[in-house]
């Protein structure tokens, strides 16, 4: 292909016969488009087996609050390069990129249809044991693999031109660390929540930690994160979960991924009031927690036996340097988690964890504990030793 | 020129010629090397009336210890770059560029004949009170203007991209950060303070502060650092004092910058006891202990003013961020000049402020206390709040 069209049906089709082994022939395929359309078209191509792959291309904008405006296609390459690179240190729990086409901005890859979305089944109350285990792994490896602790410093900065993905870094630096925090017409701010709101605006003791927060977000090309890990990016089924939607990657630190996810489940937990009745709140918040333990736990090991291990850099192989590292992700990780449960619930970007909690009391008493918690996370970081004790901010906030 | 040549005197005549309007059709030109050889060539052409240019080329390799490695000529591209930059931003204190060729590797520049080397000048006890000032200013500005409180977050990454300079960059990685730290085959370490220097090998307190700060210096991409800032790459005559030597230029960690000056300045005011008679080495340390002070305090003020007028990123306006972001500047520089003191007294790179102190007795015990002072900035820096607070510490080594 030697210029960029958008893909029909017929096109995606012809890509996935053309790049894939899976269509021969005679087998009849079809294709149809699913996507939202707001970023990408979504295609699944299937053969009259029953085979399907699926292929994405990305548009040249984003459609988002009825406005359009231009976007790069470059992001289909950090995209398929993410994780093509996060596949090759955590196979079990990426995505499979068959082939990634630069001009048409293309990308052929594993369907998961036999998946479902994390975030639709957190909301309809599911619970799944191998959530945190799964994408504990997925996190250490893919940070650890990805960090000066075993690249070289020269392919590391390499890597690190490669990965600045300048446009879609600047949508999370405007949408998580700038907008929730002043009078932004890009944000999107329920009536019933609008003097709580605003009190961010005037909270220069939470703005400073922000500030920090945004800073490291600019200049801590620590690993290379995935950069839009919440639980849309997570498909699930009743033994695996598979990473999708990487167009966020690049250098980062490593706390932002990790917080992200815990952020995440931490908005579900609010949720669970607004979601389901008494009992099920009950079990399906201890769920929560003890996911959002495990998370930090399993990581927290398998990171830290990782660098005992594997670290190339003899001058990082100091172990109270590596203890302190890890003390540092897991402060950074509470900030951006806190980050993200404010910008969900007055920034651009809500989520269905609490725009389905129909009874609108609900939903706002939910909306009012993430900006506390929120809050607390961000301004306690520092001070939290484990997760435990972060786990206890979260249940004293909901008694509140 | 098509291709890489090395210059003979008749090549840098030709070059400056083209490239200058300063030699005419009738003017008779003269050139010399004068440049020790190392890593770049350096000519001096002039023509019959005086005026006269500098022509720098940097060499494939770089010589040291007799030895021969490869060394990217790309760096005389990062050189003249970074002073380029450096010059638009305080243009009083940055040397001129008038050309670079890329082919040739070559710079054309300004030539500072009438200045002396500024480590040359405080080993014979000069003393200048202009340089903490003038530095200060420097700093602050090459600093400032090229950080992410100023830059677009897209063209900020396009110049970290531009300036990753991997193979100067892992010099420092190993010569500052890692070799001083272990028995390396690249160290030089006389034989009378061997057993001190034994004692860093096994350290692993300082070493775990050590590698914090070099995964700083690989990761922390705040601004476009000189990168070599020592008291040899700092021109200086009566009136003012400029910046030369910049092929160490990439986006780092500031505090590197204000450190390395700063550690040099310590280094010679150690190195006293040993170059100077007893009254010339108080009144030079007293000097010496007024310009470290009045280099922070400056940077500081002017720094904190460039924050409060001209920040662009609304989310870094906070002022209490902002006095923050300053302060942990303090520490790291103070942490980097405690590196810089280390690894000068044994590492591979040595300066003439100790070796040029011919009693063995005094100079083994200025020695010990580098390694004494440098052990204990990198120690104490997150817990030291200012200047006076540093040089208390300096005060009370010189005592022991």
């Amino acid at each position: 292909m030697s210029e960029y069209k958008t893909f029909n049906a017929d096109d995606a089709m012809a890509f996935a016969d053309e790049h894939s082994e899976l269509f021969g022939d005679h087998s009849k395929l079809t294709a149809e488009e699913f996507g939202d359309g707001n970023l990408n078209l979504v295609f699944r191509v299937e053969n009259d087996k029953g085979t399907s792959l699926i292929v994405k291309q990305a548009l040249p904008y984003a459609r988002c609050v009825g406005e359009s405006w231009p976007l790069t296609t470059d992001r289909a390459r950090i995209e398929a390069e993410v994780l093509k690179m996060h596949r090759r240190f955590c196979p079990e729990h990426t995505v499979e990129v068959r082939y990634f086409d630069p001009v048409a901005c293309a990308i052929l890859m594993e369907d998961l249809k036999a998946f479902r979305i994390l975030r639709s089944e957190l909301n309809a109350g599911k619970k799944f044991n191998h959530l945190a285990p799964q994408m504990a792994k997925y996190l250490a490896n893919t940070l650890f693999y990805t960090s000066d602790f075993i690249m070289s410093s020269e392919n590391k900065k390499a890597e690190v031109a490669r990965f600045l993905n300048p446009e879609l870094c600047l949508i999370t630096e405007d949408l998580f660390f700038t907008d929730p925090y002043c009078n932004h017409e890009r944000n999107n701010i329920e009536p019933s929540i609008l003097e709580k709101a605003k009190t961010l605006w005037h909270d220069d003791a939470l703005k400073a930690e922000v500030a920090a927060l945004k800073a490291d977000f600019l200049s801590k090309p620590q690993a290379l994160l995935h950069g839009d890990l919440h639980s849309g990016s997570i498909f699930i089924d009743s033994e695996t979960c598979k990473v999708i939607d990487a167009e966020f990657g690049f250098f980062g630190p490593m706390g932002f991924d990790v917080g992200s996810l815990l952020g995440n489940l931490l908005l579900n937990y609010l949720a669970c009031p607004g979601l389901h009745d008494f009992d099920d709140c009950s079990e399906q918040q201890s769920f929560l927690l003890e996911q959002a333990e495990q998370l930090w736990q399993q990581f927290s090991e398998i990171f830290a036996e990782l660098m005992a291990r594997e670290t190339q850099d003899p001058a990082l192989e100091n172990s109270l340097y590596q203890q302190r590292f890890l003390r540092q992700v897991f402060s950074d990780a509470a900030g951006y988690a806190g980050c993200e449960l404010i910008r969900r619930t007055v920034g651009l970007a809500h989520v269905a964890d609490f725009d389905s909690i129909s009874d609108a009391g609900k939903r706002a008493q939910c909306q009012r504990n993430a900006l506390k918690l929120g809050r607390e996370l961000i301004m306690q970081r520092n001070d939290l030793n484990n997760i435990s004790q972060l786990l206890n901010v979260v249940r004293y906030q909901q008694t509140d």
